[in-house]
């Protein structure tokens, strides 16, 4: 195990019903004032905003909303939401949504209290120094964003979609109630579930030895995931599949899958995927389905061992070839994502093959990366072609 | 999943050769003297002790002795770190040492802050409204203090041993290097092993529905002891197994194996066990093996689920019927204890058959106890018969 730290001091309170405790814990610190941030219409069909304003009102927290945070956020709803604070300061900014609207808290919470503009803490020209406390409410699972100390915002004038970390930034207390998600569509259950699984082979794929025991808590992780996906699509509502999904998100991207590892993860798909996402506007999960077994399948016959380990654990694949069995990982793995009815190739998604180098090209502006294997500008060519 | 509230607000310094941040991590919060709290003669052996007092002159802290903690720590040298501290005031409290260190700590950090007797906060007569900050070093993995916020202290006179829990007592930074841990006798490696094991064994077998994802997180962790173990016996100062013994135990007892399933555990077997260590003085790993096994083999025909599951998930146990499956896992649990050199019946601890009924008194004072199943004091005295 390589050296590591690790530490998780954002309090969760997880389950049904849970909501209005957000407000119970602004009290407990004192709060009189919240800037309250959402994004669509999803927290008013699903009565989690009417849940949280009726709690901050009868805990005489006033609040002022700031709606609109879209998915990829945007630094200019962030520098929106720092003018609303800096004009009426309050003591908290309270989250109410998923990922993108607590990556939107975090960089409000940090521009707040910086006297510049807030993309100087992303371009890094200035170092956060302190931030106002995060009290969130997650109404939709995937990205992590809840328990960890990371924010991804994008800046579309620059065409930079770039993150910020500190420990300042973890929320102070994230509520996630599982029933309010019952309602996400079915499209975000498979992408955000294929997201979530990525995160963690993200990291069991990274060729890290001597880390067996995070291993395993991947592939235990990986194994609920593919049970828990497929309960969703067929009842959306069983409560017991949504709570399990919710927290192996929180679980696989907290920092402790990282723990004795490469902190980095590989994440090598996430990146081939960014490029989908960038010029065709893909789903990131849709990115990732195409992505992970084209580049899995690029690399195993000179890396079979996670791959084999994988297959073994996940499948209980068994054989004496260790690279037939990091094959046959790859295959179920594919297999899986195409049951849930992901796209696996880039034939699936419309894009033309013509278009390959093109893609190529726009990956390789961050060439080399991968921990696993580092790959060049002729790698990311030929993973591309195997993804057609 | 049942609701929780989880956090883990510790800063975990892990890896070979880290000790020295303990004193990098005081003086960032400007801690200019402390009590270094520590056990017996093994950190000076070790050499942490060296490694430690170096690190605290480096950086100009000051500090205060306080040895001789025992293992089941006892409150009169909690007392004495209590007035050592009020006598002398400290920034913060350095255990160096394993859990018993840790838990002392704990007590000191608590009652150096509280007006009365220390042991009134054991007894629940005065509330842990504050504690100093606890900044330790471990040198002994097993019970997770290091990075949980409870203490267990024995107050002989009363012929006592009680707990603590308090937000205030989570450490703020535990450092583990698990390599001055190659050193630990191999009895204290088995019996903090089977130690670990159980913490999170009294989990999955609670009968919690709907917690397939946590029972996973603690499968891997068993499998990765079954694995881990044995290579410590073979080789001591394996660092990869003795990194990752180190870091199971941490994952084990730090809360989130709870997560989403009775909060307490069923912990019988722990309470079936501590009546040996009473009376016999009974290792509390060896109190364990015996129990554990003698407690599942009662109740697994009731109750045969979490047994199955267990045994299909770690040992791969298949077939149609479900309680054949659980009671071939029990065997198999046992068959690794015995492996270890660990004894698995009252026998083996030379414990006359004819004291069966003083342990079941002894034990039946806390009845009725369990989660999976409530015991009544005929049933203790069975299950004491089954372990003989």
């Amino acid at each position: 195990m390589k050296n590591f730290m690790w530490w998780n001091p954002t309090i969760v309170i997880f389950g049904e019903g849970t909501i209005s405790q957000i407000a119970v814990q602004l009290s407990a610190v004192g709060a009189k004032s919240v800037l309250l941030l959402y994004g669509g219409k999803a927290i008013f069909k699903n009565g989690v905003y009417t849940q949280v304003t009726d709690a901050l009102n009868e805990n005489k927290i006033a609040f002022v909303e700031l709606g609109g945070v879209k998915s990829n956020p945007r630094v200019d709803k962030v520098r929106e939401g720092v003018a609303r604070i800096k004009a009426a300061s309050v003591d908290a900014i309270v989250p109410v949504g998923g990922g993108s609207v607590f990556d939107s808290a975090k960089a409000i919470a940090a521009g707040a209290l910086y006297k510049g503009d807030v993309w100087d803490l992303f371009e890094g020209t200035a170092a956060i120094e302190s931030a106002l406390p995060i009290y969130g409410v997650l109404t939709a699972s995937a990205t992590s964003s809840e328990v960890n100390n990371i924010a991804v915002v994008s800046n579309p004038e620059q065409d930079k979609k770039t993150s910020i970390t500190s420990p300042y930034l973890f929320p102070r207390v994230s509520i996630i109630d599982p029933s309010v998600q019952a309602s996400m569509p079915e499209s975000q259950t498979v992408n955000g579930g294929i997201d979530i699984m990525a995160h963690v082979l993200e990291r069991l794929f990274d060729g890290a030895e001597g880390a067996e025991l995070i291993d395993e808590q991947g592939y235990a992780i990986i194994k609920s995931m593919i049970r828990i996906i497929p309960a969703l699509r067929e009842s959306p509502d069983d409560y017991v599949a949504r709570s399990q999904y919710a927290w192996a998100a929180s679980l696989g991207h907290n920092g402790s899958m990282s723990c004795g590892r490469d902190p980095r993860g590989d994440f090598s798909s996430h990146k081939l995927g960014h490029s989908l996402s960038l010029i065709y506007d893909t789903p990131h999960g849709a990115s990732l389905s195409v992505m992970m077994p084209a580049w899995a399948r690029y690399l195993y016959r000179d890396h079979p061992t996670p791959f084999a380990r994988f297959a073994e654990s996940v499948f209980d694949i068994r054989g004496k070839d260790e690279e037939d069995r990091a094959a046959a990982g790859i295959d179920e793995l594919e297999r899986f994502f195409r049951s849930l009815g992901a796209p696996t190739t880039l034939r699936e998604l419309n894009i033309p093959e013509s278009d390959i180098d093109r893609l190529a090209k726009n990956a390789s502006i961050f060439a080399p990366f991968g921990v696993l294997q580092s790959l060049t500008s002729e790698d990311i060519l030929e993973i591309y072609k195997l993804a057609y």
